[in-house]
């Protein structure tokens, strides 16, 4: 365990370190925008998603510096989806990974536009060439990306969260809608993890493709569990959101046990899917306890 | 002149049909996010950016076919801004195109989404594997848009737009501004059509990026002229808009004479530069005629 710790310290402070240099540097003289991304991106978070593009890509023998580019692509993205989540006509949070949150900390016009140029950094980040990746691999990784944050994925399950609220839901149209919001991005890192492995097997794919699916679905209910057992501190955002804001959650919608038995459920399932991978997955699966506990 | 009429008015339908294949479908089943993208891309809006795609690739001799991606994505990029400009925490815009804007159709948490799935999907097409382009060429107009879209782009120039307004400003501060709020995603639609040409000379490199350079300045001092001058019907949004936010234009800094004065020598600029093409660029020059009177 204390291999995967050392292993986790020394990826999330490379994501950080690739992440400062690839953000605009925030000079006296240059936007205000530029602070404004560097605020919402730096500093903070757990990085799962760039930590699953590395877990997966180094599983499958692929070189560190090949994953770099998507792994800051993705976060980038999932950065740009929380300012705009938490603006007032959202979500309306105040807190995000312990600081005020953008708008709050800006204006609302700022948090608007830096969310709109993370999202546009992270494409650029993956159009970038390098010798590491193929042209036909970069696009590759742009596709899945783009897809994973668009209509049919993250945005349009944000459009679907919105539209639950107040309204009666049961397990099936929650766990659709999580598979948008939150497991589109979380199957697009895997996804770009395996697409930086030139020749992954059909069964490396099957495997990887069952575990993000589980993952995903369960970091979201594990989540909806936080915001209702956690407390500020821990969660680094103030708890009881969902239930404010009338969010339909699976733990609201079918009680926090079974809540809790399903995120074990899929936990299980998710290092099942190791089992097939042909590869050394063990760290894939610790990040499992790691991500649910 | 009637020949170029018929020009452009076959490309807009052209735009039209293919943006209209591209977006998601809005089927009853689907989710609203779908119809709203539909409503804030299609049925409107002059087309310039996709038209100077096509304009300067065919002028070089790139088959139109090969032009359609990077049309469609220029032109969401474009959509996408004007939806989040009009947001009530950025311009408040009630009108757009001569329909109520997205906030209004909708509300404000579908307009801040709509805005980011078209982002997203304007990447997601750049992404396409097409015979029309090598992986590549696709990889550098990505490369090309993300960048004019970004922080160093339109989002950076909104950013700047926003911060100056109620404060005193100058020419030379405006022009900047100007360059990266609309300047910068024109010249990424000339560029885009230079790199569906494989082998554009420096000649024709200089005196498109000179001519895109013009146009994208002359463009919006033309449209803050218009604001001042003309009606909501010929608008399709409502005037005044720039006064009421204490916006420092061009023609509020220098005079409506002078602007006017600045526009007319810009399209001279811009068709001198169009004498050193080496390609037939009477359509090109055409277009100035055409958006600038």
């Amino acid at each position: 365990v204390s291999t995967f710790n050392e292993y986790l310290k020394n990826r999330c402070s490379h994501i950080e370190t690739l992440l400062d240099r690839h953000l605009p540097p925030a000079l006296p003289t240059a936007n205000q925008l530029h602070e404004a991304m560097r605020y919402a991106v730096l500093g903070g978070g757990k990085r799962l998603r760039p930590l699953l593009v590395y877990l997966t890509g180094e599983a499958l023998g692929v070189r560190v510096e090949a994953l770099d580019l998507p792994a800051c692509a993705v976060e980038l993205i999932h950065a740009y989806s929380l300012v705009h989540d938490d603006l007032p006509a959202m979500d309306n949070d105040d807190l995000r990974r312990g600081k005020p949150t953008c708008h709050k900390a800006y204006d609302e016009a700022t948090a608007i536009l830096t969310g709109d140029a993370l999202q546009s950094l992270a494409f650029d980040l993956l159009a970038k060439t390098t010798p590491l990746l193929s042209a036909e691999q970069s696009l590759h990784m742009l596709k899945t990306l783009a897809v994973a944050s668009g209509s049919s994925g993250m945005a349009g399950g944000q459009a679907l969260d919105l539209l639950a609220a107040g309204r009666p839901s049961d397990a099936t149209s929650i766990e659709r809608l999580y598979h948008l919001k939150t497991g589109a991005l979380i199957r697009a890192s895997v996804d770009m993890g395996l697409i930086a492995k030139q020749d992954a097997t059909t069964n490396q794919k099957a495997a990887l493709g069952e575990y993000a699916h589980c993952l995903g679905l369960a970091f979201q209910i594990h989540d909806d569990i936080q915001d209702i057992e956690s407390d500020v501190a821990t969660l680094g955002k103030t708890p009881g959101n969902d239930q404010k804001n009338q969010k339909p959650t699976y733990p609201a919608v079918m009680g926090i046990t079974a809540a809790k038995a399903q995120v074990r459920l899929l936990q299980h399932q998710a290092k099942a899917a190791l089992f097939c991978l042909d590869a050394p997955g063990n760290y894939l699966g610790q990040l499992l306890d790691h991500v649910l506990t």
